[in-house]
């Protein structure tokens, strides 16, 4: 048994939240804030067996992982008469921890 | 030391947090949600000493394991005129995991 | 790589925070409530490099340790007419736990 412990950006949470329950990953949402993505973020605590883990780290990297995006920006700051061109951003990204776990008990 | 974290029932957690304190036993209330036990649920952070892991076990185990109970639906689904039998649920469930703990600090 | 998981108090949370990215410590921050030190808390999890686990104990020690504050009483018990002289109070405090990290990743 191990413990993760996924730090992920708000924005993937819900797709990474549907992604654990279609594959019986049983994980608890913890509401966070700041920290390692800058972004608001979201923590899930993870328990599961060790020849799973590898499974679940392939899992949060491609719901979350770093990826850039062409987003059209809402107002142009070159006024309103011109055509406002896409920006690239940078979204995503996860901090993952596995943790050694002693003793796990359902009660 | 180990590092104790508990993810139990929103409905468990006063007693629980009641039956920590009568005990001395330090604890830490996460808001969560979603996850292990499929409810709303609070997980708990518990720092404590080797020889009183067990202990803290069989409190977590007797506030908040699964058991069932019978309740009365507030509206009768047969009908108003209908005495509404009492319905059993399943409610409690408790998830722990002992965790290492390399170093310990109070300052 | 360590995880330290320290509870501090809420009103040493935010100079904490400051001190975490003024150091380039990358830390999330946990809603949490009640436990360790009674009054309101804030849970910090914290990933970083072995060599580096005592500079940000270092960190947590200055920012939120505890120590006595004189208070002035808001509302004088003994009535408005007379000075309300200072109370000492002790303020702060932090438990911090240092975890072992099996894997870590970034995406
Ligand atoms: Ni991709
Ligand atoms: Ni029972
Ligand atoms: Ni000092």
């Amino acid at each position: 048994m191990k413990l993760i412990l996924a730090v992920v950006q708000d924005k993937d949470a819900a797709a990474l939240s549907k992604k654990f329950i279609e594959n019986d990953v049983r994980a608890t949402k913890l509401a966070t804030s700041g920290g390692f993505l800058k972004a608001g973020n979201t923590t899930f605590i993870i328990g599961i067996e060790d020849d799973r883990v590898s499974d679940v780290m392939e899992i949060i990297k491609e719901s979350s992982h770093t990826r850039e995006q062409y987003v059209s920006p809402s107002i142009s700051s070159r006024g309103s008469a011109m055509m406002s061109e896409p920006v690239k951003v940078t979204v995503g990204g996860a901090t993952v921890f596995v943790l050694p776990v002693e003793e796990f008990k359902h009660f």
